[in-house]
């Protein structure tokens, strides 16, 4: 027996029995039974580019005279709801879901059709006024809805996150200008080689930062082409070629986005490259990230008995147990966002190659981890920069300190005494406990004052034989 | 101006103000503001385990004598509630979160802390009364207790898991039985190869996913070994001994599980592989899982140009455009679980990786991960079971149609006429369009009689040279 | 005692004995003694490049006055010998070594300084004349000659990967041709969904792999740019400005390439993004071309009980056991080649991850890797191409038949008679064996000549509303 | 023309001249020519073991009678020889083909077939004599041959490995001995945390080391287990089950190891989880190395700006242009070798999920990768430990030196004067430059004696209220 507060509707499967107030319908209910995986919502970024995409599709629809104006119109107008962030509590389907997106684009297909029923004047449910397959999906499939959608909500973080990536940008580069003077031991293999500017240090930091921008600047190329009117295969079957055009000029002006259509739409339909592209450079950049703040937590290491050469600001006690610890915790966040985007890109790659024929039929899965990785990384690098890299300060004194004791510095006398020579003094030094200053005089190898000239680190900063004069 | 609805709490960092009516306090503030990062709440299951360990803390101080008997019974008795599933809304702290699990820790001491001022009559924010760090947190760590708190709330998750995995074991046995008489063609490499029984095919599903229940309840083993009472770096500073065997037993009791000391504290404290360990299996079964559904998406292609060897159950309509359609997704959403867990496993990897010296600070990325794919591994196999594997059915007309028409069943003839002679049969049966028992007969290779023995496809399906007698 | 065969070869930790013969010394011996890991040789063209690098750097050094000019000629003319394929099997260090590269570069300064030494009249090991670190390596640090050559070697690679998939990619546009007739079941999620061309399919997978190839060469950019002169740690201390400036010029000579300068040093001396980009480039084009020769080896699959809408060229027997056996290994190897480039990758970004502060010293294991996928890809792509790819064949027959009898036309009649019916028509077709078109007649619901306009598979492949006059 | 030097050999697919002295015959030659991918020649254990396997099945075969004496004598004999190391240059196939194995399997068949007819006096190539397929392949199929052969070699190499890690694990425990009473800060997060000895971090290395071991050896349970009789799919079509008992038998014998004939052979020919099983164990043996390599490049770092903990033994120079600089080579090669170790997981967990119905052809990169994996463990355990770990030392005096100047002595107090007074403490005492202790007794927090008892570093390093006498 029907519960009050419940309808009853159909598909071709049977009946079940929806809450009297959803907007959604039975194939989300099913949906809802069948896929009870993460518990999880789906992104609103995705929900609001559904939405756009099943208003640029009633609205080319009706330009071809498919879809009765009315209809249309209440579609749009719904639709233009979502956007406006109203029955997002509607869309109840789990991002890992079976069935490559057919449950979300019918989620939202039920959504509107109700709302517009609604709007229409008519009850909830009665799919005669308006239905969800064929007037809100009109022309349409899953397989060209939900990547299109996919992409759009996509292209909007990417640029909330570019522009987040630009700001950090511009403060390492600041760091960079602000520590050019500040000399300290470089190293290689954690080793001390020979005098670096901190400066140059955040100086490459700010550039490889800046290759990254432009990495996944790049992939936006070919997220902007779509597949509107691929329909199920992408041989277009049911699109109105005057729907087509339409269709993806009108998604342009909402989404405000310079879309294009696919030129081989079979290609787009089933080939999911755009999004490994972009998963790559969210990867790259990460990876290069972690590298940074790698470095930024050993020379921040201490405060006593580590490197100690930078300062963090301090966000939060540091531990439950021991009194006044400050941690680098800004950086470890950073480590662990890397972690995620790399394992979220493993994910992305192997339901990517799982691709069969003329569908992928993972990318929900493929869709959920993009969208995350893009969420973290700006979520991440908005707090990073706040609150750790725009107070990192220089403990200059004990960078110049770890300079002076160091042997490291005989290899500016290389051109002058040879690779054989400096390596045995060096060999002295550790196991005398001099400096190497104190032995190159003592051997007698170099005088007093051009030992001066060619140890001073500054110089040994950028090219050149020490103690020459510099051809800049 | 402090809003009337705020209090200001300090730590040795400076003031910050808190919500009147939180549970938690500033150190949880500091880590809200420090890692907005995934939006996601903590794990259920390890706030309850966080309010094991601290009851069992609390417990174990009060009977060394350290901590007052009210105090530790207020205390205890919010634990108690927490566990009970009250206050959860009050774990706002982000599961990544920078800090090796601080925020959570703290977060946890906070509430109780609040809640326990309040059982005593106090005013939240008075820690005077009772504090999160020496009394709440007293001979703890956030290494000895976030790693606890984090195994329990596996160790739980685990059993609910291969409870669901010997659930699914037992059908894909039964469907073994059930399909037992059903011959068909066997392949390998998509091709067409020799006569197998379908039942024999579930029969190497069900003992692959045995062994996979083995290998993840044989990661147990290390995850009942526990670190509490390491305190920091795992040298136990701080923590009476009597202590330490005081709070593993009650935590023991508490949790219902059977756990044991870590014999070396600081390997307990600064290793993560018994974490690694339950991953890879989890990896592996999922490898496995992603074979089996895969093959079952291959057996039920078609329906009419597929091998149309099974059929799945409907769940739901399968197209948005394509009337009629159904697909496989209750397997495509294994496949998708099995993506996710591999990146999953892949995070859990690098974080464990990233451990250094007394303490792998990335526990919280990979403890959020790691607890992911329990659930949704769990989740999964609960649906496929009851939607997918308890109603497949076989199509035997289909099955029995590819056996008689196939070419492979020469392979029965090799100890007859020799692999050289058969391989010209049949590439003759492939050229001509003849089958193989015509051309067989038609070159006096054999006799009827003799054919019908040896081209038996059951018999073909169980060691032995066809045509001879078995010697079972 | 020293046998006979030997010499005595001494640097700052001590002596060895090096075979008399021998053109490399200690420090290639010590190298092999530490690093016996794989049994591999050092690439060819790794071998090819740091003559290059060598010898760039013995003209510029030449050049600005530091290097004696005989001594300079006979290094000159020894890299010469080397990139001549001469004096390869003295390269006996192993790719995977620690050290950052150092073996490698002490390996090649070794070789050179002896051969020319012998050059100059010289004795093997008499380093007064020519010195490995002094001479061979002047102005060098491996932190800048292994890079730049590894990027040579790589780039190299990269040309004749990318010629391979030219030519590649010319067959699969030809084959998307050939086969622009053939109407087969378009298939989504295993599933018959509706008609498709074979020739647009081999279309998708040109088009894929053109922009595999874009992205490919777009790796190009960054790794032209080389830090020839950077020295340790990328400050150039030891490396006069002229010389950079003359090494980049003649390394760009020798090698063919438009190699530039890196524009800050310490960026390009201790980031690997260059070779991540490469790596993801290759990764992603092996994801592309694996779910290829998965669609590949699906449509390949029977002969008698699969697919078998298409025939690969046999090339070799299948089985040893099965006679007459033919399998697709051409696409077989290719997904393991896909396979091996994926784990390739991780190792690479593991490796990039792990650079600190000045240098990557993981680059060793990082460019062994990037080769063996630029080596194995071009392998597989040539011999996959010619036995493989253009001798596909389609089995029309066996195509058309699937899309006759299949329920997946009935999409096309959506516009006509709405989802729901086409979706009752569907289920009654499945159910009682009859077609769609038998049913759709039988219920009166379209009449016969309306019909075949409608399901005329050949229509349904371009964009339109089968039926109606497309606007094309 | 065929070229004296060459012999015709025919197969169902055609002809091929083979060199007149090759033991390999046409089905290598096409193989040759099918898969010139990596270059690399097919591990000599893999060799070995499946001469072993060819000499059980031949004994076997034997012993039904199915197999001539003679024939089977000469085959066995000439597996032998294989066994002893003859022919191996004869194995000219790639480890990475398609196929399945088959190409390899057939390559041994080939070289056994021709040496046998050698041995009974006939002229190689001569195959009615002893025939690759219908004599040395008889009652086989590659589907049991190479997974088997394959187990065999792993398990051999398995063992190698074991050894080399229970030394090296020997050595750990010693140093965990001999540095029991050298106390150091101990480190959370890179930043000072309370002393702990460097006993205990080496003790904590030993142990994860000795799970690994366990976990390592727990793989072997699994790789015991064959399917030799499975034959082609698993059913045992055309194996006598005298056969099948004999060869399991047989094999045992020859291989010296107890192998067990799997309970479901179409189980144990189509999973692969025995694979993944292992390399999941070895990667996360690798995951712990690196982690333990980390730390001792921490610990050596300096020797002026870094840790300077410990002294690794200098191996070689560390640089072509710093003269006296040492670099931890052998712990670098360690974390190379994990990476290069975790890309060949990820790539045997792929080729594992791609198995598809009755057997997994992407085995041959599975095998290449994981017998790869335990060479590379085992060839740089062996050097690490013997150029590595016996020679490491601890700077005690720096390491007391660490101790004495950090403010994390006290977490001690705690006890005392509460974390909140420890947390004003110490941030007084990084602003004013005084130490801990000054500032306890300037503040009167605690009197001089009560002092010393409880900042003993060394009483800090176990379980327990410094100043307490503790209970043990």
């Amino acid at each position: 027996m029907l519960p009050e507060s419940h309808r009853i509707e159909k598909d071709f499967l049977g009946e079940k029995q929806v809450p009297l107030d959803a907007y959604y319908g039975i194939q989300t209910m099913r949906s809802v039974e069948n896929f009870p995986i993460t518990g999880y919502r789906i992104h609103e970024r995705l929900i609001c580019a559904l939405a756009m995409v099943k208003e640029a599709a009633a609205k080319a629809n009706r330009e071809t005279g498919r879809l009765k104006p009315e209809i249309g119109a209440a579609i749009e107008q719904a639709a233009g709801e979502i956007r406006a962030g109203r029955f997002h509590d509607q869309f109840v389907v789990d991002p890992i879901q079976g069935g490559a997106g057919t449950s979300i684009n019918m989620n939202a297909n039920e959504v509107l059709a109700n709302r517009a029923i609604e709007l229409l004047g008519g009850v909830k449910g009665d799919y005669t006024r308006v239905s969800p397959n064929t007037h809100v999906n009109m022309s349409q499939s899953t397989n060209d809805c939900f990547p299109t959608a996919s992409q759009i909500a996509i292209l909007g973080l990417m640029e909330d996150l570019l522009s987040e990536m630009e700001s950090m940008s511009a403060v390492f580069h600041a760091k960079a200008e602000e520590f050019d003077a500040v000399i300290k031991m470089g190293r290689t293999h954690l080793q001390d080689a020979v005098p670096i500017r901190l400066g140059q240090e955040f100086g490459a930091y700010a550039r490889v930062l800046s290759r990254d921008i432009g990495r996944i600047a790049r992939a936006r190329e070919h997220l902007l082409t779509i597949n509107m009117g691929a329909t199920a295969v992408g041989t277009g079957l049911n699109a109105d070629p005057r729907y087509i055009e339409r269709v993806v000029e009108a998604l342009g002006k909402i989404s405000g986005l310079p879309l294009r259509l696919a030129e081989h739409m079979p290609d787009a339909t089933q080939n999911t490259d755009r999004f490994t592209e972009l998963s790559a450079a969210l990867k790259i950049c990460m990876l290069n990230m972690s590298k940074i703040c790698n470095d930024l937590r050993l020379m921040a290491s201490g405060p006593s008995s580590g490197f100690g050469e930078i300062h963090l600001p301090p966000r939060q006690p540091g531990s439950s147990i021991m009194p006044g610890k400050i941690n680098p915790v800004m950086c470890e966040v950073i480590n662990q966002v890397a972690f995620q985007v790399f394992g979220n890109d493993l994910t992305i790659c192997l339901a990517s190659e799982a691709g069969q024929l003329e569908l992928n039929v993972m990318e929900p899965v493929l869709v959920f981890n993009l969208l995350q990785s893009l969420d973290i990384m700006k979520n991440a690098f908005g707090v990073f920069k706040t609150h750790c890299l725009e107070g990192i300060t220089a403990n200059e004194e004990r960078c110049s300190n770890h300079v002076n004791s160091s042997t490291g510095l005989i290899t500016a006398l290389n051109p002058y005494i040879g690779y054989e020579t400096s390596s045995r003094i060096v060999k002295e030094a550790i196991n005398s406990g001099k400096t190497v200053r104190e032995l190159l005089l003592a051997h007698h190898l170099i005088d007093q004052k051009q030992l001066e000239t060619i140890l001073d680190p500054y110089r040994m900063t950028s090219p050149g034989i020490a103690g020459e004069r510099k051809t800049e």
